[in-house]
């Protein structure tokens, strides 16, 4: 169960409206790696998670802490929203460039949809979608992709922070930067202690062994003609796992014949090879 | 630029018809994790490298692998889907429940939209979309996405053998199985060379630590009551990164104030405290 | 069965060109409240009204009626886009800003995929997606939709009409908003007839009391610290189905307990909290 | 800023495994009117809201409190698929048809994808998306959306109430068919209370009058053969907002001429008339 | 502006309920290729139609029929729902496996979601969506995809058509299926037309020849090893736009050199090949 | 199975940066009718060809290089991103209008989320979706798709071809506009082909023509009031099957009568006419 209190986890203020940079930074709120992706990707591994009781734990501190993150960056979209201009706007497109810019640069749906609010999408206006978020039950697996998203979304937070000026704007940034800082620390610490644990990395690592095609699983096919990559640590010397030798493939080859797929009957309507009769 | 040869990188053979099994295998073929995510992953990744000839070359040996799995299980479903039932099926549901139940469980659109052949859909019918791929030009943060889709990857094609009994099938399922070993493999060593090279592991590493809010970048905030976790790595000793102390917040408290958004131009017809005038 | 007629239902004249309204535009036709939307709901909700003869007209009526607004919006954005720079753009950017914003201000699919025509599409592009529209086969359930669609929908066309200078796309835009006004009511009255008849406003009205935990039935929980709302009418006093009396609980605890989930079996491939053997 | 507590707000038990219901359940939780929907859209209305202390903590206590629904469905959803079958399958087909017949009833993406666990999706599979939800700034607007939410899912809980036969599961579902009557109620109540504050029902209630198409804004069009509905108190009579008569117009005509739009230019590659020169 | 009647232009009749089939019926109607499709996309192409008077005609006759066979099939729909359980099932699974196979072959949002009445989706339960569709401005290009739309569109009721068993169902098929004959012959008519008076089959047929890179225009490239098509009418002979002889190419090569990017401005955080200082 | 050389099929330069022109391009990559799309649609055809060792060959054949039209296109958008601004940008829109264009007409998502590359999106941002293809296992309606899909692809980049003034970027879609003309001929070759062996035009060839509802096979109904395409090929004379006369129907009638659906069982808590009791 979950109780709200009213203030921010992190102060959210803007020095003057900026409807342009608020559209930009939906990508970080609604967005493939924004902050929704994260909260939810985190409370569904929370919800799913069996008889680990410190990983759920986990999962739930950092997971709760995201909906502030939701909540901060939403305030400061609609601070930035302050001051967008609602009256009639083609006398700007004919006699103020830039305030056309301006118009031009927006995202519409904050003024049509939102009424000057935050959107529940990214910076191009595509709606969040929970295609962005995996909870697998596996947690290694699961783990990996919560560091992914630290990754992406530090990453993208970076970009933000740079084309700002607004030191205000840029403070909140600051905050959510070292929040992703922690956070990627955190996931790489619980990776760290389930590849040790497991004595294993690759991912599942409970799936025997010896069912695997062992033949084929240190290899690195070189299909893309030209061998810059020969000598990177991914094609020789022995693999991450321990259990194997690293072999470069020169020129790869099929192991397989060239498929032929029967007929599918006539019922089924595909177009025969030569008339066919019922 | 690319070339094709007829034949297949392993076998795709089947020992009998299971088009249910067939609505299965759409997941690891067209799922947010199938072979079209990781072709597309890597292929976008690799046309977007700037300045850095192996590993563009890495992203392109391993891309075009990809496309020649996704040749495999499509073929694979085809086999499969041979001998689906195309004929009146409300007889089946009323005298033979087993083949009631076949026709229940497998996935309609194999017979009416595809005519028997593979989809580029999940395995409930989602149709594939690049919501699930990511190509930031960050090799660090995108080889981490390369690492988490192989291993959900390897996990979901994992349960799949599980769950066939067609050692045919499970044949082929064991060379990728076998392939994602590899490719695991192979994206930690990549992984591993750039976080020695950058001498950090937070995504981007180049983004100057002074400018991120250092005084909670190794707090961790227990912000869902019990502390189990509050001995985990993650929140004590030293981060991965080497420049910080974690330092686990019990009691996490806001930063912020509680926020008030001024009211909205009366244009927007948002709805006023009180009746406005214009 | 449906006859078309050529005649407009209303006017769609324009002043001038102006592509970047004519993307503005699009939200009202093809976005998750626009034209579209109703029209589909509409007669979605019609052809599965079972027995209800006089409902059954009116959702037709009215549906009915939606198409033709599509259709004037799609004439209004065609001619909107008359006059649309095709010829070559990069000059602008460098020498004439006010043309500059209106190319980047205007949707380039207008240009590239439509050919300067209207888009079954939201104002930043968004596909029209069925998700926008619900035939529940509860009228009051979706009566209560349509009303939000006509609210939310006038509230879009009245942001659209402030920040139009156009007097003829005014002029359409005042029709369209009367007619929203026409349909708000006529749910209304709808809607207050069905309530009468079940003498209840709580959907579904005939699922038996009783069987709902009727101890909560009532309850307002005060999750979010701070009781500026514990004084509204949906806290204390009668609650509209005249059935109870509004309970205020400034402090909401949990009813159930910690959950504990079993382990998933080891073929699950789930992370266990101890290596597993088979 | 949000905080968790680890006690369910609710209990989620099950008296046995039913990974069909399971399947059927993932429409409440992450389906267009699933707790992720209200979640989301009440959260999102209040980060937004302007200048209204009391319906922005109204906001924030419903919407906290609808993070715990979707904690307790996820958890009922894991519970109902402990159990489910992760071995070969193809013999059920063969020998088992009830057990065939679970297999091809269940999610397959709860074996392969969440490992036994919920996923934020509905019950045919489609994830979850903001296309759901709306926070457009106008209150009255907004909370006939949360209204239209509340009956919709009620509605759902209760066909799921009937399908259900499992009496501990039906409990869990008693307690979320109360909930939703009491915000049905409370809906009910907030807008009751905006609509006295603004005397009007139409939304925006602000839009100034006289600036609609005043003599359409009242008319009731018979665009559907058939005058079933011609006396109902949509079609005649006082409309609801006490500013109009409804007029029933039995044979509607079209205001408007038939629409002429002029060729595209010839660097549009339209199809011309006549074969164009350049 | 429309007009509807309450007559179906066809039956719609069923002679058992069939929850399975009605949940198949859903592709034609709800969707890629089903009778939302060619409605919406008829009619877009007519709104959009600038100065080609009888090509409008005829996309709002053929589009505005359609609308009456989205009503056909909603009603099939609806009536094959009828007599759905919706009483406890878990009781069918445990002893009545025919039962449960209809109950595991359904559409479970035929029950929760839309009340035994059709939905707008498809028979797996993807929403309807505009990406479907296509109005581009150029006719000859539209009226491709039309054909191709009525195609896929008569293959899928074909399809429908056996494996169904019930006579009336069969019989409402047959009338589509025989309007698909009319309406794909109608656009074979109308593209020919579009051929004869452009003299030329490639669109745009208004581009300028010169303005391509002619040597290549007709050329066809075997990139997939083996030459079993270099004797088909694509690969020999004067192309059927009759300005070009086809040319076999047996080893396609590049044209263009090996890419090389720039490095991105420190700001973007790209991975740099070697440490960046600012 | 695949392989790659690191040259490009044609030449990718351009003359100067250019990111509103980079962002319009993601169309013909990315969207709806972009390579992609053409790419996958070919590929799955081919991978699901039954029997047709020619087609199959064809099919591999032009998919195979449409994967490197897409690295053609990846590499043209990325050039076109260099030199885009990523430092703060509000002084932009304050004193350089014409930078401020840029800014406002780029997308966002090229700088902060692909870090300058390009995107598997299209020309708004709306991610490439499998929706967009199909691969029925009917040859004769997939190559009338593909002949569209060329269609609308030639016609795009013709588009974008007037828009441009660099004249590198111009040479290389002269490239792209030159190999559509190539496959739109080679497909209406095999759409000849296809149709002379079945003798037959009408999709699918094979279904009985004596099960079909013959005696509305040819009618042309004028349900859109006015006669303008009364003369139309489509409207009166032969079909182009050679089976049939068209028939013109001034007044089409429905042949069905009003549709009556029973009420849903009261379980289903749909709206009763009269209130249920249970």
């Amino acid at each position: 169960m979950f109780y709200h209190v009213k203030e921010l986890q992190y102060e959210a203020k803007v020095s003057r409206p900026d409807p342009v940079f608020a559209k930009k930074l939906q990508e970080v709120l609604g967005g493939q790696w924004g902050e929704m992706s994260v909260m939810m990707q985190y409370l569904f591994q929370g919800f799913n998670c069996r008889g680990n009781k410190k990983y759920r734990d986990l999962l739930f501190d950092i997971g709760t802490e995201e909906i502030a993150h939701i909540e901060i960056l939403a305030t400061l979209i609609a601070r930035l929203l302050d001051g967008t201009p609602m009256e009639s706007q083609l006398e700007a497109f004919n006699y103020d460039p830039a305030l056309a810019a301006v118009l031009g640069g927006m995202n519409p749906q904050h003024a049509i949809v939102s009424g000057l609010g935050a959107m529940p999408a990214d910076s191009v206006g595509n709606r969040w979608s929970a295609d962005y978020i995996v909870a697998s039950g596996n947690l290694l697996a699961d783990f990996r992709a919560n560091l992914t998203a630290e990754s992406q979304g530090r990453l993208q937070v970076s970009r933000l922070y740079e084309i700002s000026d607004d030191p205000l704007v840029k403070d909140t940034l600051s905050f959510l930067i070292a929040r992703d800082t922690a956070h990627q620390n955190q996931w790489i610490a619980a990776i760290r202690e389930l590849e040790n644990k497991a004595q294993d990395v690759v991912v599942p690592t409970n799936f025997p062994k010896e069912l695997q095609k062992q033949e084929v699983a240190y290899d690195f096919y070189n299909t893309s003609q030209g061998q810059s990559d020969a000598n990177g640590p991914w094609a020789q010397g022995t693999a991450p796992d321990g259990r194997g030798q690293f072999r470069y493939i020169e020129q790869p080859f099929p192991y397989g014949p060239v498929p032929k797929l029967p007929l599918a009957p006539a019922t089924v309507f595909n177009t025969p090879p030569k008339p066919l009769t019922r």
